[in-house]
């Protein structure tokens, strides 16, 4: 295992530990619990929380996304791990201004539970608290049996969407609307060119051939649909998108957002390649892009590999996903 | 190879290709040739030009860098190869608004050749030019002879410094001394895990053992200091900073910016747990952090490892390197 670590058990502390170093002004912890992540500038004005959570190892997934115009605290887990019903809860509690709390999180069973766990800790203390459960990798279950699918890098959109609709105040109910509107929209498919290595484990959880790859592998190794020889870039993007197009589908005439995901150790170079093929594809289909999110948003450590998600537009998904946002990880401008 | 790619021969050609349908708002290119990157609204008002270069396979750097608050314009090289002269001066033409353009770039032989004989093309055209080299890498090159260190991640500050005072409209003349300043207050050293592989040749340029690092190595793979076992991540930071601190000097109560960033396969988590222990032996030398920069800043494509370097501040620098900036690749808010 060739990392640049301290002690492999402590991975996960040790970076919060560097997070909060770096990042003072922008994010802190309570519950004297470095998991418990929430925005140093919490609103005060009655608007809907925002929570997330999920295991380390993702960065800037999940607590990446935490800042302005975006969510409020994330409950960090151990690398691949759930965080704790307790830590979901206190981060809870510290960012409902009485309005209510909105759960976003990926479709993992761990953080199923324990999400639904802290939900009845908050009915106990009056706080109102609703779950958005995305899964949106199209390797990951058949059409029809949307709902087991895995959560992956399109999580971001639906964050996007759900935090700005917050910040103008809306309701727990209007907040929830948009975020399961932005999530029925999106859609992902992933590829891998090499595992990653737990650090407390040590060792890669799977091997792949010197000229190997995997289309539709989940972000901690979930097997996908098919090994094959690496592709070419053009190859690959049919690969993943006629896959993804005709899921929704998404249909000529539809403006989309699309992601460019890496996984950790695939340079910034190949993405732009694959986003040259992507994007060819896409206007041959008629398909228009609205905006393009190329980099590091979802990453699986040092795995070699990507994803591309698309998110379908109407007006309001698309003002949405417009707003500016700031966090120590991810900015945008207004679209 | 594992790459994702169309052809070996076209690696930097399909990377631009991809950049420009991905930015076509932000970046353009001129003389019909796709190496010759510009930024799509180019100063009128008789700002100084500044203009960088260098090979491909750095992305974030060098183009990445072209953009509001920032570069002007972008000669790009193949993966690891200086741009041609020609090219240099036909960015050096469209960005030149009558004022003058400053050059920054790596020590590297061939683009201090390729950029010397732009200007002697330029001087023909009446347009004048200046030279600012980088060179920060204290790994390349003993104290006493700074001339010819390699110049690395650390030219990101005096690009930042250059060209918010360039915004300023300041003279060519004020704009080099900021510039020279800056290079002149920054130092870096590396590290890397695992080598690169240039597409064209598909083949390590050379090879570390399973449980070896080396120190001190530049991005292209050039020769570091020392080879040894993996550290533990306070050792490295450690072994880093004493070369790092000394050098200038740095001392006690100095203001200084921090980059901790990654060459490409290493994950922003390992990146945050070096920071923690930079960020404590900062302390421990009572010099002051006043922003930290943390990710991938300067790669080399999917090598393993990273860097640290420091920025020296006095309030003239401070005020630069706060200005906010926002190309497609890297954004701030004013610090």
């Amino acid at each position: 295992m060739k990392k640049i670590l301290n002690d492999p058990q402590n991975f996960a502390i040790d970076t919060l530990k560097g997070i909060y170093a770096a990042h003072p002004d922008s994010l802190t912890y309570v519950n004297d619990d470095l998991h418990c992540l929430v925005k140093t500038n919490l609103s005060d004005k009655g608007k809907v929380g925002i929570v997330t959570g999920g295991g380390s190892g993702h960065l800037p997934l999940f607590l990446g996304y935490v800042g302005e115009g975006l969510l409020d605290g994330c409950a960090v887990g151990d690398v691949f791990q759930s965080p704790s019903s307790e830590q979901i809860f206190e981060i809870t509690k510290a960012v409902n201004s009485g309005n209510g709390v909105l759960y976003i999180y990926g479709n993992y069973s761990g953080d199923i539970m324990n999400f639904e766990m802290s939900s009845d800790i908050a009915e106990m203390e009056d706080i109102k608290t609703d779950h958005l459960v995305c899964g949106e990798d199209v390797a990951s279950s058949i059409k029809g049996e949307e709902h087991k699918r895995r959560g992956v890098a399109g999580i971001f959109f639906v964050y996007k969407c759900a935090s700005a609709k917050a910040d103008e105040l809306a309701s727990l109910e209007e907040v929830k609307r948009i975020g399961v509107k932005a999530a029925a929209n999106v859609r992902t498919m992933g590829f891998a060119l090499s595992p990653c290595i737990i650090p407390e484990v040590g060792k890669p959880s799977f091997t792949l051939k010197d000229d190997e790859m995997e289309i539709g592998m989940g972000i901690h190794g979930e097997p996908g649909i098919e090994r094959t020889k690496v592709m070419p870039a053009k190859e690959l993007a049919h690969a993943l998108l006629d896959r993804i197009v005709i899921d929704l589908p998404y249909e000529k005439g539809d403006e989309v957002c699309l992601m460019v995901n890496g996984l950790g150790a695939t340079p910034l170079e190949e993405l732009y390649i694959i986003f040259g093929e992507v994007s060819e594809y896409l206007k041959e289909k008629g398909i228009k892009v609205f905006h393009t999110f190329i980099g590091e948003m979802a990453t699986s450590m040092e795995m070699a590999g990507g994803s591309v998600t698309l998110l379908k537009l109407d007006d309001e998904l698309k003002s949405l996903v417009s707003k500016s946002c700031s966090t120590p990880f991810y900015s945008q401008k207004n679209l």
